[in-house]
């Protein structure tokens, strides 16, 4: 099912508990092209800030995972742990230094316990293509309760080529990524210049319009690698093929973003957040955003009560232009509010809020932004998990 | 124990349910000097769209308060009852319908049940006298678990005045304001100027620095009376009275909203976030709020974790100057972060966390910008609150 031209291992190094295998790694048997997004974050981890230095050459053949630590806030060691654990990788698979990246997700502010982290990346080198995608997907889960893969096909004249994604999310879920980890896979040849602008493009209407609790982590990163085993000849942005390989990726992109929030923690819903009628797309989004974090606001979708009146005290507070009197509220097909005031009828939406899916559409009647946001309720289990998550 | 020339009533409307007295009215023997901040929020309720035109006057006698429906999104309905009420206040007082001003708290989207409560106004007038202060701070509550009063004497001369204020908060409470009213009465007669004045530096410092679930109401109003009756000199901005006034102005304001964020829906800890070193007080304000509002730190509070990473993370979105590399974290005293790094000092600060008052401090090294910010953890219990609170 993955692209060809890619191999796969995992390994336990009982980062935060033993029994199960922490850490993968990502192989490509030939140098690929890579591209990167990565927290906007102030605050970031130890391997994100080698990552971005390394990703300006737009090569890479080995990506390191571990989750359990974050490696985040972890000083002057944590950039030497990373180096180190990238010199063995290096060394291992006989590929030069530049080409090996690393990405941590898990707890901040510890330091990476080397003394089992080491053994663990050398038996990752040593066992590459003893584990799938999915195991890979499996063992960089932290709070998730299910892992993410997605595959897409894309034809290129008699060939046909894979873009797989597998991702992390669960918790710290916000604009600009959170705490998640996402890697897309290609055998399609695509130039530096159009793997980079097609992966910006997706990111931003999908992983950064997607919210859980609003919080951004230090470790957010989506890195995707093509390695041209197809043989195509190399995308490049002037290519017309460039627009449907950029549909079919922001297709697997926004299926990703759906499953993290899907598996936010503790969530029981997914909705999305349809913002239309605002002054701009920027406006919209503000909009979108500030419906999608309101606790008051999650709380009622996990309470299935459609309490519209948080949706536009929610839409008062976003900092955008917006006139009560000209706002309409849906849920689903069902409009609950017509021009700011109540159509009354709060219990046959009530009734759409008992399922697991739906969507809110808000009309602000001011112009032509729109914009899709995606969000989950907030339940009590949300509350359990982060309360107890380092002990 | 309240100021001279204030009487109260409360009568029972049954707005949202029966058994309790969830209508008020604060009534002046004399016309008061009133000063009035109020909600940020586009989406306005109606009786805050009135005040606001009412109040450039500066003039008032009477409020007519109200619990259980917060008269927001009623449309020309809501503005309407809100002058009918009004009228037949100012009409059985035998008061200018200019002095008359009406405030509203509860559920958003209902219109009020004016063939209850047009008689209980009527109750209210007829009753004046027959309550207490603490009557009327009961029958404002919502959510609130207790009624919050603070009084406080203050000297000119021979003479001793008194202020007294009111308040209730709960759920949606986040800077400017949220879905707090705030009464504060006072015999000492303070010039109209003076008096805005006073008040809009107090808020600044108290109301719109405390945060429990970063949502902003449709509602919020503080309101403040001063009716003369000590018989002082009015207080003049250029009095040299002002700044002890406005000192135990602000302790008055600065106590109520710590009562308000004690009281926050749920919460089982008030806790100080203290931003010293930031660039400039805009920025430390930004900074401890980031803090205040994440849900992440919010919910390691509640589970007593004392998880600096994720106050770490918060100051990194916060869109300030930040350097790792300097910023000090501590809990009460025990510094747990030195210069980016950790102190190993989490088990003492996780003792600490079981109190049920602490103090969050961060020094971001990088200037002499400073605040506090007021704030409480998120339990499970706020969000059963939320869940049902409409049902």
């Amino acid at each position: 099912m993955a692209p060809k031209g890619f191999r796969f291992s995992t390994a336990e190094a009982a980062i935060k508990i033993p029994g199960r295998r922490d850490m993968a790694l990502i192989f490509s048997d030939t140098e690929a092209t890579i591209a990167g997004t990565f927290t906007k974050n102030a605050v970031k981890a130890a391997p994100v800030k080698i990552s971005l230095k390394k990703i300006k050459s737009g090569r890479a053949q080995a990506v390191v995972v571990n989750s359990g630590n974050a490696n985040a806030c972890t000083g002057a060691q944590g950039s030497k742990d990373v180096r180190d654990i990238l010199s063995l990788v290096s060394k291992q698979l006989g590929i030069q230094a530049s080409l090996s990246y690393m990405c941590s997700t898990g707890v901040i502010g510890t330091p990476l316990p080397m003394e089992r982290v080491l053994p663990a990346v050398h038996e990752l080198t040593e066992s590459i293509g003893t584990s799938s995608l999915q195991d890979v997907a499996e063992a960089i889960m932290t709070t998730d309760t299910f892992h993410k893969v997605m595959h897409t096909k894309f034809k290129i004249g008699e060939k046909t080529g894979t873009i797989s994604g597998i991702c992390k999310g669960a918790g710290m879920i916000s604009p600009h990524m959170a705490t998640m980890l996402c890697f897309i896979l290609t055998d399609i040849a695509i130039e530096k210049d159009a793997l980079n602008l097609m992966l910006k493009n997706s990111v931003k209407k999908s992983f950064n319009r997607i919210t859980v609790d609003g919080d951004m982590s230090t470790n957010d990163t989506v890195l995707m690698l093509s390695n041209g085993t197809l043989g195509n000849t190399p995308i490049a942005c002037t290519s017309p093929l460039c627009k449907s390989l950029q549909k079919a990726l922001d297709a697997l992109t926004y299926g990703l973003s759906k499953l993290i929030v899907k598996d936010g923690e503790g969530a029981t819903k997914l909705i999305e957040v349809f913002v239309k009628g605002a002054r701009n797309e920027q406006e919209a989004e503000k909009a979108a955003f500030a419906i999608a974090d309101s606790l008051l606001v999650k709380t009622a979708l996990y309470g299935s009560d459609a309490n519209w009146g948080r949706i536009m005290a929610a839409l008062g507070y976003a900092g955008v232009q917006m006139h009560e009197a000209k706002t309409d509220i849906y849920f689903n097909d069902v409009k609950v509010v017509s021009r700011g005031v109540s159509n009354k009828k709060d219990r046959q939406a009530a009734r759409i809020l008992t399922s697991e899916e739906l969507k809110i559409m808000i009309d602000l009647r001011s112009g032509r932004g729109s914009v899709r946001v995606l969000t989950c309720d907030l339940s009590e289990k949300y509350v359990r998990i982060n309360a107890e998550y380092r002990t």
